[in-house]
């Protein structure tokens, strides 16, 4: 009995001193820390290991669920966490991997990060965040001001008044649009004689005292699939996306749009809300926003713009006029974590109109008491990190002019890819870049002559060869380790009927340069050539 | 213009260096990193300023909405931080802030958490996490395993089964319970013949298909806000959300919760989820599980234990027959934020059946391709970090008996503070810990006799001076900055018509002494004894 108070004592004290005692300089993972702090990107390259394993050989490492019951030392768990999950982790910021919306991330934020960690604050309300409540309200009024540029007094005014928002941060771009289709609805079924508003008497009522038959959502077919699942967690289910086709360069056909809107009405279902696209997550492709803008207000609808990954390009003077129109949408989704370049999780939906938060808002009493600042009063996460801090961060010491050169140049050099591909026989863009995203796909010289003569029945076959090719190639390119594109499946020229599989490049990392560009060209010829099945097949096809 | 060329290309050397040359070891940021790597506590402790500093103040530094067009140095700009950002946030991790579920972190989180950025995995899809997405599986699998406990054979089968779940990691619990209630609507008004179901066709025509007048979820009046928040996403609106009377010990009244289904079914509202919770965020306190599992199952009805806060009882041997119960629940939320000790940002659903996910699965063309073993398949959120190497790393080091030590050490240092309470004349317990969660209020000893024999209506004027009394020392105390102590209302012995306000306390914190329990009496005693005028108020009430 009294050993084992002893042994519990023990148990005791080494467990308080994890909390209590910090790791030893020596220790392995203090010294993973400082080969961080030295040289990430060494670091990772280091320890990353470069060719595929497959998913099901790298499961055996995480296969048990047993509960541990027994501690491990941080530092053998740290060697195992360096073996099994770093060593088979992806090198998301490597100048190579230009297939996703991931890059370098500046040097700052790691200490910045972990400083972050250590303050621990929840956002959710000021009694856990204090000066990070107005830092982040800063944050969503500069990022607002970018969008929408008002001016001081309105800023000044609306910034930190209480009960309101010029917005909200959350974790990331799906949260954002899912926050901004939700004040959508909750505005379109507010209350009125006889019915509370939807979000307290719920969506059938509300269509019932409105007299709708149903709601809509319009997007270009090119919409984030984000859209679908608000949609679909709003309670209007995915039918009320209603998919626009687009032209030639994947924009929103305006034309086609208004015949919906007049369509859908006829039918007596409102169109809640009209989405234009700042960036298309496949193509890059910028939707004309003032247009949508104008069919938005004729038919009274919320116009949101999804700016998540393109809404940056506001920084670049030379190109910001791209977006314009993206400062009469009602809301615009933004993500840091993208062309921001601050670490995952960190989005922004941003409201034109700072009182309309006012429809999502929800109180508490022990928190979130009614007239408070605190944040969490119109959000839809609870508790949330100070991520606001590394964007405050990076806004002073990149600057405005900063991300100015850092979005000019991602544009700049998917122009440059874009003419490699060009002027390569054998490639064949298919979406230009808008911005710093483009699509393109291997295609022998010869196929491509006879694609341009050819039947449709006869294309067809020829692209069912060339998806393959696609497909195999991409793959084995990411296996292989050295670069990484990933790929897509879009309508060739906006024929929706006929899409096609392309791989798909964005150009945000500044540490990609011209002659890695060139590498990825010439590593996917040489991958191409050893398709000596699939280039036989294509051969037979086009001499047929 | 070949000047201009050569200030860009200097302005981009500037830029670039940012992403290629890490902190210098004497900068600022440096120093900062390597104080809270030595003694995070001790940082706090000497940057924080204790006194508080209005509001209105702190929003003075965050004024500006000016878009900075000049560069800042980062030693520059950290020390702006240290001096207006973190001198003016709220020190969670203090030993004697006991008002929120805040916590010490184990000291291994912090250099974790800046390889996690570092790395910055994104879990939405194998293609940019990798090993990340199998171990985020593994920890959801020993989470579910802790709820559930089902044997080996199921977890092999099921862990990495693709287009399938155990659950789901996101940002907290409010996501987690948005997701439970998400999967719960979309599983009651499914497809069937004549309707593609309310993930396609949305909530009205599937309340209209299956003849509900409408839907209700049930729940003590104790169940957090989000319950609310989740019932108006998803277009049930707040009235739908059933507040069942609780019982003298703030548990969910099951007689009440029984006659409640039946009317509801009378009058032909489908009961879609009975909730029970696992720690009430005022109390603590925790419904009777097994019973719930019960009345769901006479009702067909979803049933989710929010265990948000208690759910890492189950870690304690000694305690966890507290939850029981929990086993029979369709879901379960739990917050790895909260006693589980890791940072911010980091909640769990777990689904008893890993089918039910399909109700809620998306997919798209470059991601989330059906069969897939992709996380972002069936979560609400899209993008998102690798937090689960968090908990997998803490699950490992500190383990589970290692967690059942600081459960159990949190369950016992609250009734040591109640019995201090409870010998103190001044004081008033007024729910005992279930967990290690308790309320109290001041009210001096002659005032509570003359609660005891006075009249309704005398009582309603007392407790109204009380409750001023404890709002004014419960701000006083947070100004001091010594200690923090969080306050609620909550009806008194379950009278919902007559709630008071309280001092909230959670004792989770592993550095907090029962020195520091006794100081924060002290002090309280302190500050009630200088507000002589409420004081004086009293006495008159009671000797009128």
């Amino acid at each position: 009995m009294a050993n084992d108070k002893r042994y519990a004592q023990a148990d005791n004290d080494a467990l308080l001193r994890i909390f209590t005692i910090p790791e030893a300089p020596s220790s392995t993972l203090s010294k993973i820390e400082a080969e961080i702090s030295k040289n990430l990107n060494g670091f990772l390259s280091n320890h990353i290991v470069a060719t595929d394993k497959p998913l099901s050989e790298i499961e055996k490492d995480f296969a048990s669920s047993a509960l541990p019951e027994r501690p491990e030392y941080v530092s053998a768990h740290t060697s195992q966490l360096l073996d099994t999950l770093i060593a088979q982790s992806v090198h998301t910021s490597a100048p190579g991997f230009i297939g996703h919306m991931t890059s370098a991330l500046p040097y700052f934020l790691l200490p910045l990060s972990k400083l972050m960690v250590g303050l621990n604050q929840n956002l959710v309300k000021i009694e856990t965040s204090k000066a990070f409540t107005p830092m982040e309200r800063q944050v969503i009024g500069m990022m607002h001001r970018l969008v929408y540029g008002n001016d001081d007094e309105f800023y000044h005014h609306w910034m930190h008044f209480a009960d309101s928002s010029l917005g909200a941060f959350c974790s990331g771009g799906t949260v954002a649009n899912i926050t901004a289709l939700w004040v959508a609805r909750n505005r379109l079924l507010a209350a009125k004689p006889g019915y509370k508003g939807v979000s307290e008497e719920g969506l059938a009522k509300g269509l019932k005292t409105y007299g709708y038959e149903d709601l809509a959502i319009l997007v270009s077919e090119r919409g984030h699939y984000s859209l679908k699942k608000a949609a679909n967690i709003l309670g209007l289910g995915h039918s009320s996306i209603i998919a626009i086709p687009t032209d030639t360069e994947h924009r929103i056909d305006c034309q086609r749009l208004r015949e919906k809107c007049a369509e859908l009405e006829e039918n007596n279902i409102k169109v809640m809300a009209i989405v234009g696209i700042a960036g298309t997550t496949e193509t890059g492709s910028l939707d004309p926003l003032t247009q949508l803008a104008e069919i938005a207000l004729q038919y009274q609808a919320h116009f949101h713009v999804d700016a998540a990954w393109g809404g940056a390009t506001l920084f670049s003077n030379k190109y910001r006029s791209r977006l314009q129109g993206i400062e009469l949408a009602d809301s615009v989704t933004i993500d840091a974590h993208k062309q921001m370049y601050v670490p995952m999780g960190a989005g922004l939906v941003l409201f034109k109109n700072p009182k309309v938060v006012a429809a999502i808002a929800h109180h508490a009493e022990y928190i979130l008491r009614k007239g408070s600042k605190d944040l969490g009063s119109h959000t839809l996460e609870g508790s949330r990190p100070g991520m606001a801090m590394l964007l405050y961060a990076s806004l002073h010491i990149i600057s405005r002019p900063g991300y100015e050169l850092l979005i000019n140049q991602g544009i700049e050099k998917a122009k440059y890819f874009a003419s490699l591909i060009e002027r390569n026989d054998d490639f064949q863009l298919v979406s230009k870049p808008e911005l710093c995203l483009l699509t393109y796909r291997y295609v022998p010289k010869a196929t491509q002559l006879y694609l341009q003569q050819c039947t449709t029945s006869q294309a067809v076959k020829v692209n069912e060869i060339l998806d393959r090719l696609t497909v195999v190639m991409q793959k084995m390119q990411r296996e292989a380790g050295k670069s990484f594109v990933s790929r897509t499946r879009i309508p060739r020229q906006g024929q929706s009927s006929a899409a096609i599989s392309v791989f798909r490049v964005v150009l945000a990392n500044p540490l990609t340069t011209n002659d890695i560009l060139q590498q990825v060209l010439v590593e996917q010829e040489e991958i191409a050539n050893e398709q000596t099945d699939l280039l036989a097949q294509l051969q037979i096809l086009i001499t047929d």
